[in-house]
């Protein structure tokens, strides 16, 4: 009898990097199950070797059938589309065809979330500078699955077990990050990281606005973006009744949302200015906790908050827990009102 | 009979925030021994009351006469031109008093220590607003000791006990900093971070270079100053024997480089091209445990790497460990030879 859940879809993401092996160690390691990975058959075969394990694929005519794969058995969908020679891409080294085929697989993921054949989304890692040689006019995942959503305002989240941290600006030169600190953007994210925080029954969640500048601009001393853009994003955001404060020292402002043992956290997410502000804390204690999870889109999307690692792709040395930990969430969130937080929810 | 040895000068710091009452616990958990405090003698009775403890001062002509102090005392050198009316300045308020006093507490407490009455320097912290009303021509400690020192080369390190970041920038607009990452600034800040490490025990340090932009720039697509600054200033390092890589992906560096248990780092120091990419992975475990240390002085110079608190100042609940960190480390430096290291020394 076929289940009735629809599946979670996992991208293999760049066919060069160590997307595909961490995604069959997933499987490997039976933290996947009700998964069905989007991808080319061949380039996950090689991935399978790797893992050293028994690992046999069994190709989906469509995500629906995922119900029907034996135990221990990697179900993969192929999208339309595929680059045919894409399992011919050397592992470590950028290919167009890889870029092509990273692309081709969350296209068609995102089309068959959207038709209701699928729960969610799980992207494994995939290579800027491959998808700008295959002409793919993005340069990531986020912004790719913003223009497939019909360009609604999404924002990346990076979350681990003690921090959760909502970006202003991500892929971009710092100085072209500094020009899109905007009112109207903080406060935009703002919005977002409270719309999305209900997920983890936060109704009301507490939002620490970060500087952009050093001591957040030390009252106007060493920048103005604080008292320009930031500070009314935060005004205008607690006049909606949003528990925003801030602008904080982009410093100090990690650590007192730092929830951990021993040590309460002050907020239950911070909304950073720049790509590394935010990133920073969040890896600080080990990329394997960290999982991305963007905000805004109308579906459930999560992926690990490293990159592809072309310098141990093929060696079997690749960590999967960061993937799996997205999988885990991308599971939660996937299913409503089973999130859980760092604190009780009030309501 | 007078002890031979050069005591450490510790300045008061702005009297408005917790700086006079920090030095003041240090004195009264026994961890200031052999220190001079350089302050206001008002300043630093009222500092005194805050700790709650018996805290009797001793006024100084010299600093030379610290070693002929009972234990227990708190000894006192107030420099010439303090104002006489500092310690009517209000706690926890901008005051141009308080910015002169401070100002005036560093420049004679360098002169002390370069005509080797002292054998270093650790500052409480001090005010910007409040140097700025008081029309002191810079925004922070390092900027003015480097003045002090005739201009030499100066860098921020900020250190705690798994990680240690030298900065390229400090206290300017993040849109300044970004303008002032050049290749012979880059270049400077490494040398100066090789220098310094020998006092560590590592005569070759080796040097992870982060860089500025989002991923490093990911080969050009998000910002050249990686291009055009940092890797040649990294391999003109490298050109003169200097151990030093890079430039890394600003969000992964730190947690590569961070040397705790069962996580051996892969670096001995980060250079950082932004404040608060230092800074954000040193304060993120707690601000108590990091210490600020000037390299390049031809001194001696320490400080605790937070601010002055104004919401906490004569609450008596302001910490004053990173102050006592602080004042180890001088004193390790101070005594050649007998640095720690995370690292076992190879010479």
């Amino acid at each position: 009898m076929r289940s009735t859940s629809a599946p979670l879809l996992i991208t293999m993401g760049d066919a060069c990097g160590i997307g595909p092996e961490i995604v069959a160690m997933a499987f490997a390691r039976g933290a996947a199950g009700g998964c069905v990975v989007v991808g080319d058959l061949e380039v996950m075969r090689r991935a399978a070797r790797v893992t050293g394990e028994q690992l046999p694929l069994a190709r989906l005519d469509s995500p629906l059938e995922a119900a029907d794969v034996p135990p221990r058995c990697v179900p993969v969908w192929v999208p339309p589309g595929m680059p045919a020679d894409v399992a011919q891409s050397p592992l470590g080294r950028v290919d167009a065809r890889a870029g092509r085929a990273a692309a081709v697989c969350i296209e068609h993921a995102v089309a068959r979330v959207q038709a209701g054949e699928a729960a969610g989304l799980v992207t494994a890692p995939l290579h800027k500078e491959a998808l700008h040689a295959a002409g793919v006019p993005y340069p990531g995942h986020t912004e790719m699955l913003q223009a497939l959503a019909g360009g609604v305002p999404v924002r990346m989240m990076l979350a681990n077990d003690e921090l959760r941290v909502v970006l202003v600006t991500v892929h971009v030169a710092l100085r072209d990050a500094i020009a899109q600190v905007t009112r109207e953007r903080v406060l935009e994210t703002i919005r977002i990281a409270h719309a999305a925080s209900a997920r983890w029954g936060v109704p009301r969640p507490r939002i620490a606005v970060a500087g952009l500048n050093p001591h957040a601009g030390e009252g106007g001393l060493f920048g103005d973006e604080e008292t320009l853009h930031i500070a009314p994003a935060v005004a205008a955001a607690r006049a909606e009744g949003i528990d925003a404060r801030g602008p904080f020292a982009p410093d100090t402002v990690f650590m007192r949302a730092r929830h951990a043992p021993g040590h309460p956290g002050e907020f239950d997410v911070v909304v950073a200015m720049t790509h590394d502000h935010g990133l920073i804390p969040v890896k600080y204690l080990g990329v394997e906790r960290g999982v991305n999870v963007t905000l805004g889109l109308p579906f459930v999307r999560t992926s690990p908050d490293h990159g592809t690692a072309f310098d141990l792709a093929g060696t079997g040395r690749a960590d999967p827990s960061s993937l799996i930990a997205a999988i885990g969430m991308a599971q939660r969130l996937a299913a409503p009102f089973s999130g859980s937080s760092f604190r009780s929810t009030t309501c």
